[in-house]
């Protein structure tokens, strides 16, 4: 990274550098944003910090405190606008001008309504130099789904899916595990790290009976690029990785008691959503195993996915990925409910008009009304290929 | 392009010069292979040549030709071993005795019974350095078809397909048209120029009534891809593109008599395939119309596809192109019969249990028996992504 020093306007490279920092929070600081933080003095970066983990110190304090008295006079780059409220740690804004910084740069103003504004607004009374709006897309896109939280009230839909060049989720009878490689599947696993709750069917459970906990290896983690288009450096620390909230799409609660995701050691929970139709003795008996079981709204016999996005946001769950199976996955993508996908190929033709498709549902009946993605990115995960873009 | 000058060895960079030189006279030459040759004196290109078209002076000719005088203790690369007998035109190989060449690099051997290693022995003994095999692999891809054909007499079997990124080829009403946008479509037209026949089943004739015709654009031809994977630089003498024989599988004689691809004003013939139940009335009023029909033996009430390969062969087809529908394209790679793949993907979700997926056919039961892609390559075309690979 060329870190040549700018005399004049905000380097973007000191910005870049904050915004790799925040990404090494991926996972850990929901429902914060990921935030980072550069401090810099005459071209020299004197102080990093990032927020580590929810609840720890914020990236400005983290990086102000690095650089100590070399804070002096220098800049500090910071991806998300400082806070200027009381909230489990002091104003960062007080920190910023104990420390003596005189220019500061920062690439998104903070939507939050009791935020927006104040801290910049504030520091610039205060008579620092304040530029805002450097590198801002890369950290809209770096806290997406904070932002989409924060804009509706819902968790941003990942969907993921593993099919073969002909988009099939399996072969005609049905075998699909492993279709990708090991590459692919850390990956997947990266992803569970990074999001707040990992969603599948009941028909998924019934089938694979799954985990869905995040199973990393333990070496080759730090090369994987995390949710955010940004790359993590390797991380120093390194802390095992989170398990998401399991979620089961389950409208007649068929979950056996038995199930593997039901009887983990995981850090999170599990939820079951279901119906009204739901007996309630099977409700008491996945309670009594420590399940949660939310009694949604039906459509059609099944769970109403809007009220349950909803709920998910009331919970705080900002990040949701969508795992499958292809009626789960056709639903979100029938109801136009997907924000992001993950769709790994594997370099392989399965073949057959029975072999079951990558998305099923009701689908698009007329071409010009079909989802088109946008910002599309292509990358190669060992033998596979991963194609992600936004709907 | 690095031409920088080594004295030791052959240089790659004029065998890459040959090799894109060759490539330009793709569509055109076949059943010759292609071929490209450069002159070059003291670090300096001073004669350039490619076989041009069918029955046209050899490459070697063209670039000793251009080099004149210069050609006299210069350096010969060719990207196939020079001709030692008279075919259509006199040998190459005294052509080069004639200019003088000192030094020849050759790319890949003839494998052709009647000219292996003859060239090349012929011209070490007459006092030449020689040395073969500089950029061999890229030369023998150049030239895939060719040696497909040579090695199993049965033409290199290229199946193209357009799907949307859930493998889906047309919505749940059968809505296809268009899925891919413009410079997929054109890239498409661009292999049909480039293959000796292009084939679809009966059910894409009465579905789409397509010409199967190449019509390229006026402008930017020369900035696409050849079916090769040397880019082809701007030709100067700008051809008109040439059409494929167009072939329909068509085992019970369906085929409109009113069907365009019957009504064309075209170089090239159209073929209709079929098995000994055809009605012999169809198949005097379709020769009426100038189509040749081919009785072939029949599997389960269908064209036997390795009897097709092999009279295709027999005829000189050296590529054939199989542009589906997803039931023809099914029946090729169920029989494990494709040698490469063009898979276009629009960034589309069609989603729909009953949509169409891309492969038809009976699919693989097991996944450790599935085909699987190697050399894939990967490239975006426009808005679509085009998926290449062999199998």
């Amino acid at each position: 990274m060329n870190l040549g020093f700018r005399t004049l306007d905000g380097s973007p490279d000191y910005m870049r550098l904050a915004l790799r920092l925040a990404a090494r929070g991926a996972g850990w600081v929901s429902p914060n944003p990921l935030v980072g933080a550069v401090v810099v003095r005459q071209g020299v970066v004197v102080g990093r910090g990032w927020h580590r983990r929810y609840g720890g110190p914020h990236a400005e304090v983290e990086a102000l405190r690095a650089a100590g008295e070399r804070a002096r006079q220098a800049d500090l780059y910071v991806t998300l606008e400082p806070c200027h409220h009381h909230g489990k740690t002091p104003p960062c804004t007080e920190a910023i001008l104990n420390a003596g910084i005189s220019r500061l740069f920062i690439a998104t103003l903070d939507p939050n309504p009791h935020v927006t504004g104040g801290g910049a607004a504030y520091l610039r009374q205060m008579g620092l130099k304040v530029e805002t709006g450097l590198l801002s897309a890369e950290a809209q896109r770096l806290n997406e789904a904070w932002f989409t939280w924060l804009h509706t009230g819902r968790p941003l839909v990942i969907a993921k899916a593993a099919c073969s060049l002909d988009g099939r989720l399996a072969t005609v009878t049905g075998e699909s595990q492993w279709l990708t490689g090991p590459q692919a599947r850390t990956f997947a696993h990266r992803l569970r790290h990074q999001v707040d709750a990992v969603l599948v069917g009941i028909n998924t459970v019934l089938a694979d009976n799954p985990q869905l906990t995040t199973r990393l290896p333990k070496k080759g983690n730090s090369s994987l690029t995390p949710l955010t288009s940004h790359r993590i450096p390797p991380t120093k620390t390194s802390s095992p990785a989170k398990d998401p909230i399991r979620i089961v799409l389950d409208s007649r609660l068929r979950l056996p008691l038995e199930a593997r995701l039901l009887h983990l050691t995981s850090s999170a929970p599990t939820w079951v959503a279901t119906t009204p139709n739901a007996p309630p003795e099977k409700i008491h008996a996945l309670e009594k195993l420590g399940a949660e079981v939310l009694v949604l709204p039906a459509d059609q016999g099944r769970v109403a996915l809007p009220p349950l996005l909803s709920f998910l946001g009331q919970r705080h769950i900002q990040s949701l990925l969508v795992e499958g199976g292809a009626d789960v996955l056709g639903s979100f993508f029938d109801q136009k409910l997907v924000h992001k996908f993950y769709f790994f190929y594997a370099p392989k033709f399965l073949g057959g008009r029975q072999a079951p498709g990558v998305l099923a549902g009701r689908g698009t009946a007329r071409l010009q009304d079909c989802l088109t993605a946008r910002h599309l990115s292509i990358r190669r995960l060992g033998p596979d290929i991963l194609i992600t873009g936004y709907l």
